[in-house]
């Protein structure tokens, strides 16, 4: 291993404790200070954006390190949970503060994001140097069925809505309130999602767990193993920090985006989902680089389908406690067809098990005309 | 044979003339006592409903004695012929009481309960003892084509009807007309969908029957072979029993949804579409048990490519003869959004030829989901 | 060779220079003296549209001469850039006279034309006499995807439309002029897809060039081989042809659409598409029917993903400077349900490999569906 590894110096250090995403700390204490400092909120947003980077690379990295230290039953488990952990943080802060519909567009903007960049960059980088990569493709379509599940959830409360004369929330809008059928329909909804996620852990982790844990090479491990009590402890560090700037980020959304120009909803979309899932993006294109196609796409599928069936219902629970009234799943015409058609996007480029770099740049094309388009918003 | 087979005695009895459905029977008089009695409208339905399923078994048994004994050509036309008679005879009925929406509902009911009800606990059933099982994918795919197929015929008139500047059938109607246009639209789309569904019979039936009728061991027979006297018998008696039970069953409908505070709509797309393919779902589960997927997949997939190209042309047809006014092919956005999402759920559950128990239970859940929406119609 | 091609004198003689498509040749000068003599529009239409036929097979048979004197790379990219050059040239006249709505139809009805009647017509004819057809599944998923980042670009804004408070423009206009936002969108998105489809040609001609570009026996070609001379004055001669007849085409569109009592929509759908496709159509057949799957699919989704990812686009940015404003990539609803429908359908078609006759009929009553809706505007 040493030889092979020599040339990969800076690399590792980039990817291990002091690696790529930590060069962003300095901005930790930075959007600390600006906070206190009632600096622009626009400078706020930047800097807190930045810094939310390395506290959530660093909470994947500890919870990597205590998953492998606990045998795959456990440590899987940990893994799925704490594996959006920050997304789920940034979102109960910014339902604390009533900005529902910036939560909703960033937990559509963690699906497309994973599915479309994440995929995408990996697969692009990925196929450069190969004529095609392959993975397996049973893992990936039972995820992929995962995410149709989780469309009709995300999709028949709006077409509900629509028929009882009522109007699909303004993507300009902070937060909504619907009739009380559909806060109760999104409870029993959520429910279902929830239930479904628990056989699906059991699924992947018990029954069928071969299918999700193929043995990995002692190289897939980045950097030398950590203690539990480090690993530990780095975790509730990085939760901790995570808070911090999640809070700090989300008070500064409307402040910022009004002088920035943008929309809360572009925001939340694009800018929050981006930062949130900075760490998986950097990971899931690590992997495809050295040719480990299975652990991309399952980063990248497998968070969408976290998102949809673990983060949004657990919000829609939490909403009943935090936030000034229930957020019910009904999303927006904009989310509703870049959802639907990004998971038809996922079903047909994992179907085949095999991708090309062509395949990852059409991805990113269809980002970036979503982008375009929400951008107007 | 005998050593294998006895432990299953029970389900044999079950399966058999005397089996489980047919535990049902004393409801046929029952209903037929309470209609005459004038009893009151949910407890007539309850009772008519409980009184469908065994002769709707009864039916497809007979049916599938008669196949048995007229050889591959014609015992495969008397399958699919009579397979959806059920259905056919309570929407019969539905029509001639002006219950256009209802019946609508049910057909949509139909196809969306054998992909996802049907299927989803075959698979959940079949798939709790092995890590996956098996099905040959050609087949499946050629059936989700029909079901994409009609998946057009069923969508383009509503954006028509939207589009010229009408508006879709509210789910809380019993009937809605519409333009003679769409009228005639719809005429002509019933007419392509059933020349298509006679293309079908002859690829199924002549050209490609290899791949529709494996070769069966003989146990994949229920019991002793009939006669062909004693199934045209039955045939006659299951037909005359459907009639009247589905008669009196649809004469409830109206009152009884109102006293138990279920929309009409709910009515047909769930119960009575469950009760309808009560005797499709037993089988279906009772062949993926025996880790006979093939035919499991084929009576799913199946059904709900006949419901579409063979039920709902024919009733559309049969419109203009019963009831107030002929019945269009517009649908309701709920009906619209479930029954797109249910096919993408059945291209993307077939395309593989593999299931496992979590994609049954995801079928299931998915049913679930669409049916608490359904609920507060 | 000789002995094996004996019977096919006729087809030989058909698909070569004197060929089939140019018995259509005296409407051409027939065409041009009816413009001239001002007569009745609907004469005019019907001279001309079928005077196109003729001079759009030139123009195929001396690009594909051309290209195959050029060596793989070049004559692939002249192929793939002239090969929808008659519908480009059409479009870009009925640009000129402000017909956008007819413009957006015909690319619409390209797109639709290609996937469901020149596929399905290929598959029915080819699998009349072979059990099963096959093709390679890597390429044609490829060109799907390519299909579904369209059908991204073609949607989103329509969506976007509908959430600013705007309507979708009406099948029965000529053209709607929107919000700049939205034209600013348009140009933004046709960059992204013109971008995609340079990526694109890499990708066939350079990288994966031999999934793209199989061996063909000699007998895939033809009729003799022409020089560089004789297929340079050709395509010059055809591209003028073309212009011509486009011209006369389009001009007498709107008073040949009134006269007959079809709507504009309907002309630039389905005949309009028809019309500049056909030559497409009788290729692809031809290869099916010698069982050459692969070059048939190539040719239907290879020209619709073509049409979406470079026709379109490029039309966006002429309008700019061609007509009376520039056109957005706002479609209507009919086209927008039709343009998923039939993706979603050449997504399961092409995603085994595999094609029976049935299936061609699938597709072909689709297209009848749609032919049939679309006549009702």
């Amino acid at each position: 291993m040493t030889q092979a590894d020599q040339p990969f110096n800076l690399r590792r250090f980039l990817l291990s404790g002091g690696g790529w995403p930590y060069l962003l700390v300095p901005f930790i204490p930075l959007a600390i200070v600006l906070e206190l400092t009632h600096a622009s909120g626009s400078v706020i947003f930047g800097a807190s954006a930045a810094g939310v980077i390395p506290t959530a690379a660093l909470m994947g990295r500890a919870t990597e390190e205590l998953a492998a230290r606990s045998g795959p039953g456990i440590g899987g488990f940990l893994n799925v949970t704490f594996g959006n952990a920050p997304e789920l943080i940034i979102a109960f802060f910014a339902l604390r503060e009533g900005l529902q519909e910036v939560v909703k567009a960033s937990l559509v903007g963690s699906i497309l994001g994973n599915i479309l960049l994440v995929m995408g960059a990996a697969m692009l980088v990925g196929g450069l140097k190969r004529e095609r990569q392959h993975f397996d493709r049973t893992a990936a379509n039972a995820q992929s069925l995962m995410l149709l599940l989780a469309c009709v959830a995300l999709i028949m409360p709006a077409i509900y809505e629509l028929i009882i004369g009522g109007s699909l929330p303004s993507p300009t809008e902070k937060s909504q309130q619907f009739p009380s059928d559909l806060e109760a329909m999104s409870v029993g909804v959520a429910l279902i999602l929830l239930a479904t996620y628990v056989a699906g852990l059991i699924f992947s982790l018990r029954t069928h767990k071969d299918l999700f844990n193929p043995e990995h090479a002692a190289e897939d491990h980045i950097g030398e193993p950590w203690s539990v009590r480090k690993a530990v402890i780095a975790l509730a560090v990085a939760g901790l920090a995570v808070g911090v700037m999640s809070e700090i980020l989300v008070g500064s959304i409307s402040e910022a985006s009004e002088t920035i120009g943008l929309s809360p909803f572009f925001v939340g979309i694009i800018v929050v989902a981006i930062v949130g899932n900075a760490a998986e993006h950097w990971v899931a294109i690590y992997f495809a680089a050295r040719d480990k196609m299975d652990l991309s796409v399952n980063i990248a599928i497998g968070s969408s389908a976290q998102i949809a069936l673990f983060a949004a219902p657990v919000l829609v629970l939490l909403s009943f406690f935090v936030g000034p009234f229930p957020m019910a799943l009904v999303f927006n015409g904009l989310e509703l067809g870049a959802i639907v058609l990004a998971i038809l996007i996922a079903q047909q480029v994992t179907q085949e098990g095999e991708s090309t770099w062509f395949e990852g740049l059409q991805l990113l094309a269809t980002y970036a005309v979503l982008g375009l388009v929400f951008y107007y918003v």
